[in-house]
């Protein structure tokens, strides 16, 4: 993985997606290695042109010289065979290209999980060398924004006359968003969601406002632009200290997750395991117990201060 | 609340919103009241006539004498302002009815506690006696999701021509899905629509394969088809045990959900409080320290496994 050998790569992240025991230990001993990709999130609806412009960001880093990996996120798919077809489509156009690496991540039903496992396969990248990481999402729901927020640098596209205007768009994406891209921009109301877009942001003004890129990924116009915004956020993130509290955040807030994850696995286990969390959800059902004194029961079998009570 | 005065009931409502620390115990004291109400819920995007179609519902079932509560939920919406002076509007179509009663959610930002929030609103709307507490909320995120599937029957709104045709739809929605209805069915493209929804349908066969209920909410046509399929829905819960096996599965999560809040901040509380953690959040950002090193330093604060270990 260290060397980005494609294949120890790609073999890490199939692990990740299969909660594969061996992939936490890849990932504590990788883990000193990361931190130095810059991660960008791309996040826009069905159609709206995401892995185009994605193709076309990440062949622009390449003309510039740095390493490229790409992560594609549809948690709206519940199927993997088509994504990983569409990989090796997508790769073709970088074939024999070792500075660029694309993936898919299945979803396999885990949604709760796919900002996690799009976490860790960003760190497998990162470890192997990859500069620009891109994360590639449906921005339909909660999961998405969540990935949204695990990335440096959020860019949230939006095209004219799909229904996708600015009212309408999901709670806190608007708020997620460091670079609107109007993508499509030759289409009719482009103007017009541009001046909707403008609006509602100066409704809620930030220390950094989001600039609105125009552009059409079919034939890269507007890319070189982005390219040029994404800089300056990056450059704002560096020297303004915002970076570094932005990562302290999303660690927290993963840290928290994990630690969730652990606690209940440790407590349902402590507790009898899934049979008996089973046997006592029916019992709340049929209200033959209280789901508090059901829970404070479940605690007792785990925590300090529970042990000392029993 | 027992009594169903509107005013406790709107108060123990927004104590819960509030997550006030009374909330819970006036919760505890009801829960043996509870398990009585049918819960329904109606999930479909902006626009595609929900709140019609729920008071249409609401309407019809106060005219066979059973009395109704309504939860709207709008996630998309930070503000409630708009959604108290909605309440009323819609209040007003059934003023001096004390068997009827209507709430918004206010989400105060706390997105994820939003289908908790609202399924302990449908356990008072329960213990004040509603036998019908119908849930309305907008289809778009896991949320919503998460909303549905705390109801004994799930109702899905689709509408011609706006974009939300079955493909586009969002995942695990019309996996949830007991019931669909075709709203707005005078409109161009409702017969393909129904064509679709039928396809997806027989592509993937349950038990209980959803009807597809055409209506006109505006003007109440097809509401008595929809309130028939909703019986017969019921009445097969009943008869199968399906009813059964699903409120205990539900009960399982909202479990699970009420212990892992127990649990991450008896965590947290243990170890330092949060800025402890912010503190631990900075280091593993800054690669000072793993964060699977993190978890298990953190979790020894709380298991009966570390207290030994230290």
């Amino acid at each position: 993985v260290r060397a980005g050998d494609v294949r120890a790569v790609s073999r890490a992240i199939t692990a990740i997606e299969n909660r594969d025991p061996h992939a936490e230990e890849l990932l504590a001993q990788l883990f000193s290695l990361t931190g130095r990709a810059f991660l960008i999130g791309v996040t826009g609806g069905p159609g709206s042109g995401k892995s185009t412009l994605v193709d076309r960001l990440g062949a622009k880093y390449r003309v510039e010289g740095r390493t490229v990996g790409v992560i594609a996120v549809d948690p709206t798919s519940p199927f993997t065979g088509g994504a990983i077809l569409g990989d090796r489509i997508r790769m073709q156009g970088h074939a024999g290209d070792s500075g660029m690496f694309i993936r898919s991540m299945a979803t396999r039903g885990a949604l709760g999980g796919l900002a996690r496992a799009t976490a860790d396969a960003a760190l497998v990248l990162d470890a192997a060398g990859k500069q620009i990481v891109l994360i590639e999402t449906v921005g339909v729901g909660q999961d998405e924004i969540d990935i949204a927020r695990l990335t440096d640098c959020t860019i949230v596209l939006v095209v004219p006359g799909m229904g996708d205007d600015v009212q309408s768009m999901k709670a806190g994406l608007m708020e997620a968003a460091d670079i609107f891209v109007l993508n499509k921009a030759e289409r009719e109301g482009a103007d017009q969601l541009e001046q909707q877009l403008h609006a509602a942001l100066e409704a809620s003004p930030r220390s950094w406002q989001p600039p609105v890129i125009r552009t059409t990924a079919t034939t890269g116009e507007g890319v070189e632009a982005l390219t040029a915004a994404i800089e300056k956020f990056r450059a704002r993130l560096n020297t303004s200290g915002e970076g570094r509290a932005r990562a302290a955040a999303q660690w927290q807030r993963r840290l928290l997750a994990m630690l969730e994850e652990e606690l209940l696995e440790s407590v349902v286990t402590a507790s009898g395991g899934k049979q008996a969390l089973e046997a006592i959800a029916a019992e709340v059902a049929q209200r033959k117990r209280s789901p508090y004194d059901a829970v404070r029961a479940l605690m007792t079998n785990n925590t300090p201060a529970g042990t000392e009570r029993r």
